[in-house]
């Protein structure tokens, strides 16, 4: 009846299963696979993204993609072709000399970078640099021409469908009119807190055996539903959430002389790997099935590991468990471990930033990401404005300090630029989920005394209900006005942390 | 200079690539894999078995094959043709309703056995298994039109190329002649020794921790010389050698009960492992850096885990290393250990079977698939055909025990006919290889001098430099007579087994 649709749908279903074997490969080279089969690996890769990019550029598929257009398909078909249609844009927007070139000047900087920021060779990474920032305004200005959005809106549509910048200018904008005074207002809260209790809370003190911690984090995705009969958890150098929504691998790392940062990581992991185990079955093959955005994925790791991990309620159920792993200590006492999740503290590094500075570091990003690309800012005017917004958001002077300033991240050495604000945007998305469950599911105090009791139900099944389950099928913005009845809204992010830090 | 050859050198190198992805999916679904992600797996293998399927039956490569004849290639070059050839008429010999049919008819066959047998159900099995047989006499037809040899003989050269039943009608003629006696006075002589020694050997006592092992087996692995930084040891419920010859995946299996069923497993997958590793490096992705041939294969891993591991001399390495994870116990001393090792007890089931008597199971199951394919025996004559075999092989009685009898392989039931002898002619070629180093190498006790001293080095440079490193560059007759200076000769076989059991 749908003949073009149904060619379309048969394309991408081919799409979806050589990306199983992708996806696998891709995990087993970061968890599993031994370091000199790394040549190997890469050719088969490179093969396979050949092939792949081959059937997405299949000159036949514009035809099909307008013939389609007016067959009389139903609304769960048309989100699907919206969906074929975005991931047959990405494809075809650039020339494949771009795509070589970028990938060939993000992996020499990106190479290169791994010894510059130790050595805190800013002018060395510079000179790499340059020539992936020109690139990166090329594929700009290409997917411009052929979304229609502006510059840096079509670098984040590649991630954030529908977010502009004037959208994420709106609510950082907002961000930054109160993040600032409420750190301050939590660190001397937190402060007198201490003050008041004789001192900082005890710390868990290790050393925490690799085995232990296996058995422990295992224990606690299994609390947090997710289902090893479609799953695994393994470690890699760089924890992620990889495979497919049918076998997701999962990965975190141990440190024996830290305990909870491996945790939490596997808590953050957990919330992205329930969201791919909970797309729905039946759709799976089809693009209207992915998860609809990486600030939406956001929203589910931040779910999992902010609204329920380092909640109060949330310290409360880990505690004992902790204790029976490791034997009772001070520092994992109930109280003593929130206080200890829970502590705000300024500092240079992201990836290590609590959740209440996180943002901070997120917003300068974006601020300097989105000037290179539209060309007010040049590379070498980076530093400058890196030591100036660490300055204003966090007080914290980096200058000189290029190794933990503007050369910490990987992302934009080679060239992901746009993806950046997906971090604030999902805690902000997953503080309007909580927000909404707490309005009209469980009032008042429910949720935590749900929580307390290791009773997670409703709030995976309001998940699952609003958010797992429907995929693709709307836009973001029609996503969010249906599952909690209004747009993106930072004031419950706001009203999330002075509840938790202040509260 | 020579266009075909190089056109069809690109498509097997893109073969070899997709495989490198194929094999990675087959060992994870063995290894890794949970449960439930076992359909979402199988659709993603069968996309790419077409896609490979189709790449090796385009119609173009018979006019690119005959192309590539006529042009001045080298040596080389012409057995890589030769190769390529071979595995281009093993995709194009069959007709896809044949395969298809096979591929059902096996599955269907594969899984009802997986209960008949252990319900001791021949009935039930002869049901589903004369469609399995009817459609692998119609597979050894086509393949015999397509290459010219007899039916028979054409399923054996998808495993063995250019083995013959003649040649096996040969070889196995001899083994028959000799082998019952020799079992018979090898047993004699056992029970004497017992008898001089007050008992039986102390056989190693449990439990063995599964991590203790696994870091013995590892150590074992090391000391046979595999790469670990191209290679995995992981566990699967049948242990097998997986991966590609840039990244070797062996799986073993542990159980807590028995140390040295899972230790000498992983010793013989060791030999398959090094084999795929020291294929010669240039030559990958190409069809003439495959291994020979599985009868080649399995001389390997017989290398390693009889010639090699079986012996005294390595038993003598084995036993400090067995007391130094679990403790010392008699069963750990050297001469315990390897009189337990060698200890020779006619069974009904192959996979068990001692040294001596596994070629009496193959040599039955031969003579019984031969027959089978050449329509000299139906299916239901099996039972009769296997009861009298193992009596005049090895003096047992079968009636009626279907379930460890006839019933006990997977092989046929999703038929693969033409397999069982390169266990045996595999057993032969490595009592050959060893023959040859101790004849023109290490003479005298010198090879089992280097052994106790656990120096396995010249017996490795020889494989490497006879059998490794030759890949498919000679027919395996070839092969034979390079490395040992004649064809396949039993007498070598014969001479081993004597000398260990009668020694």
């Amino acid at each position: 009846m749908n003949p073009a649709y149904d060619e379309l749908r048969a394309v991408w279903t081919r799409l979806y299963r050589f990306g199983h074997l992708q996806a696998l490969a891709d995990w087993d080279r970061a968890a599993m696979m031994p370091a000199h089969s790394h040549t190997a690996r890469a050719s088969a890769m490179a093969e396979m993204d050949g092939l792949m990019h081959g059937l997405r550029t299949d000159p036949q598929l514009s035809g099909l993609l307008a013939r389609a257009d007016a067959e009389p398909l139903d609304p769960f078909q048309r989100a699907n072709l919206r969906e074929i249609r975005r991931d047959w844009r990405a494809s075809n927007a650039l020339p494949a000399a771009l795509i070589e070139a970028r990938s060939l000047a993000g992996a020499r900087c990106e190479h290169a970078w791994r010894t510059q920021r130790p050595a805190n060779d800013w002018a060395g990474f510079l000179g790499n640099f340059r020539e992936v920032l020109r690139l990166g305004r090329e594929t700009a200005q290409r997917l411009s021409d052929a979304t229609g959005l502006a510059p840096y809106d079509a670098l984040m549509d590649q991630f954030e469908p529908g977010m502009t910048g004037v959208e994420v200018d709106r609510v950082f904008g907002d961000l930054q009119q109160w993040l600032p005074g409420l750190v301050q207002r939590v660190r001397a809260h937190q402060s007198r807190d201490d003050a008041l209790r004789g001192g900082p809370p005890a710390e868990p003190v290790g050393p925490f055996p690799a085995a232990a911690q296996r058995t422990l984090n295992r224990d606690v995705m299994s609390l947090l539903g997710f289902d090893f009969e479609a799953g695994r958890l393994d470690e890699s150098a760089h924890p992620f959430s990889g495979g497919v929504p049918e076998d997701t691998r999962l990965t975190t790392r141990y440190s024996e002389a830290s305990l909870m940062q491996g945790l939490m990581g596997t808590v953050h992991e957990t919330g992205h790997g329930r969201y791919e185990q909970n797309l729905p079955r039946d759709w799976l093959g089809q693009p209207v099935a992915n998860p609809r955005s990486m600030a939406i994925h956001e929203s589910q790791s931040l779910s999992f590991e902010m609204q329920l991990g380092r909640s109060r309620e949330f310290a409360g159920v880990l505690a004992p468990k902790l204790a029976a792993h490791f034997g009772a200590q001070a520092g994992f006492e109930p109280d003593a471990l929130y206080r200890s999740m829970t502590r705000v503290s300024p500092g240079l590094i992201r990836v290590d930033a609590d959740e209440l500075t996180y943002p901070a570091h997120v917003m300068l990003r974006y601020r300097i990401e989105r000037a290179l690309i539209e060309g007010s800012a040049e590379a070498d005017e980076i530093p400058a404005l890196w030591d100036e917004s660490m300055q204003s958001l966090l007080g914290l002077d980096t200058r000189g300090n290029f190794r933990d300033g503007c050369l910490q991240d990987v992302h934009w050495s080679d060239g992901s630029f746009g993806y950046f604000p997906c971090y604030t945007l999902g805690a902000m998305y997953a503080a309007q989920w909580f927000a909404t469950i707490r309005r009209h599911m469980l009032p008042g105090s429910e949720l935590d005394v749900h929580i307390a009791r290791a009773d997670f139900a409703p709030v995976f099944d309001w998940l699952r209900e609003h958010i797992w389950s429907q995929a693709s099928r709307w836009s973001t913005a029609e996503l969010a006005q249906r599952a909690s009845g209004e747009a993106l809204n930072p004031a419950h992010f706001r009203r999330h942390l002075e509840a938790r830090y202040l509260g």
